[in-house]
């Protein structure tokens, strides 16, 4: 398995033509998998915005003084609306915010992202990122390469553990997973680990070359991987009634007395 | 950056010498990031083990009943206490094992397994995989393979998100993060996402080759990919004053009424 950054994008702009652009400077194979990280995909879909467009409601406005409070650094309440805006839960209102986003990631600041946006103040996770992912995959089928998956990825925390990594929030001409079910261990036993989330490991691989700072390889092309002969499962986010971390989540409440 | 699978190794005994295994099989080069299943770990380390070891306390049939009750499928108490003996607290108890394991990783069961364990009946996690990782290096470096770092690595559900992931548990010759504090964005601002898990995302990218079957191959070989001139952070397990999901955890309870 190979993972090759894509050299030389430019900077993204809102109506840029990603899958174009990356077969410019890519040679790819049918069975690889492209991965996009979703900062690139939300420039090109317009997903920027400014602070100066969320006029702040009594809730944004009590969620930013009680951070600020325990924060003791100054909070700007159009932030916390923008969050808000973005998405359908709450699951942490302090001492950050913890909320899932309407495609049903649950992340830091419903993936608001302050960082790598010229020209703005935010840049929102795209509205249905398997949708963009699929949109890619044709563009890249119209160049002519057909047969290449594509993952839209983002950089997120993980409960119990310090530190982010890259995940998957949408994906298109593969299955989010293998599921192993009914399959046998080594010693002919049914296995313990059934669902392997394949996209999330593979944006976590992609991550690696990517990294976060001002290197702008926002594109991977991973190559001589496969799925293999495994069913698949396109399920990734959990929904509530199975999601005991949610459960407790919307129980729990920040101790600032 | 590569990665591949160390071809043939053998069904792992204990007190196999797994760096001597790994160097007769793999051209190992400096620079180098070797990831090895905790599967094989313990099995090297003797970490198997038996239900009948394991006598039932009245914590571990209450547990076993409660789940039983809740699952409508038999439950082993012994099970429960063998998860009960590998942790220093559990985080959920029903309708499923979380728990804390003594050198700080949170996962279901403590990372008791049942899968791929020749005559016996469990495998436990080494006991400090970070130790692990630290001896499986010294012994590449008597075989005269230097400069190679080693993550232990094992299978691991995520909260929100279906589907288990491969993750670290131990480390050693490179950081657990790439701590992105200071560094700047491609305008200029201070980055939003700080610390990168490469741990977590090097024993993601593994886990692709490695998968969760009968194929064998619990190493794997990264070439070409560089941690950079970045800070480091060893810290990959949070303490509970900063884990808001375990704080949650502890005052939830599954509701079976
Ligand atoms: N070429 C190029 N790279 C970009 C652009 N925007 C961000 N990047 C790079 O893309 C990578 C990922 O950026 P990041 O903000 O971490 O994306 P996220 O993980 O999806 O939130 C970094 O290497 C950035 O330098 C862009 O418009 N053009
Ligand atoms: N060669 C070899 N492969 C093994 C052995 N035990 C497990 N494996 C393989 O190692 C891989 C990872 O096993 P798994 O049980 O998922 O490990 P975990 O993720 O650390 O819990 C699978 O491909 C197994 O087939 C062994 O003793 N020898
Ligand atoms: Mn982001
Ligand atoms: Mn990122
Ligand atoms: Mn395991
Ligand atoms: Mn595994």
């Amino acid at each position: 398995m190979k993972l090759n950054g894509v050299a030389d994008l430019p900077e993204i702009r809102p109506g840029d033509d990603i899958a174009a652009l990356v077969a410019e400077r890519a040679a790819l194979e049918p069975g690889d998998v492209l991965t996009v990280a979703s900062t690139i995909v939300s420039k090109a879909e317009g997903r920027t915005a400014d602070l100066a467009d969320y006029p702040v409601s009594g809730r944004a406005q009590e969620i930013a003084d009680r951070i600020e409070a325990v924060a003791g650094e100054e909070k700007d309440p159009r932030f916390a609306q923008a969050v808000l805006e973005e998405s359908t839960e709450l699951l942490i209102d302090c001492p950050f915010l913890l909320a899932e986003t309407r495609f049903g990631h649950i992340a830091p600041n419903a993936g608001v992202d302050r960082s790598n946006v010229p020209d703005h103040d935010l840049l929102l996770l795209p509205k249905r990122p398997s949708e963009s992912a699929k949109r890619i995959r044709a563009g890249l089928a119209q160049q002519g390469i057909e047969d290449v998956a594509v993952i839209v990825t983002d950089t997120c925390g993980r409960s119990f553990r310090h530190g982010q990594r890259g995940v998957a929030i949408g994906w298109a001409g593969m299955p989010a997973s293998r599921d192993w079910r009914g399959e046998h261990d080594r010693d002919g036993h049914e296995l313990g680990v059934t669902v392997q989330s394949v996209v999330d490991e593979l944006a976590a691989a992609a991550n690696l070359v990517t990294g976060e700072g001002a290197g702008g390889t926002p594109a991977v092309v991973v190559r001589d991987w496969e799925f293999g002969d495994h069913a698949g499962s396109n399920e990734l986010f959990r929904a509530v009634e199975d999601d005991f971390v949610r459960q407790a989540l919307r129980e729990w409440s920040f101790d600032d007395t």
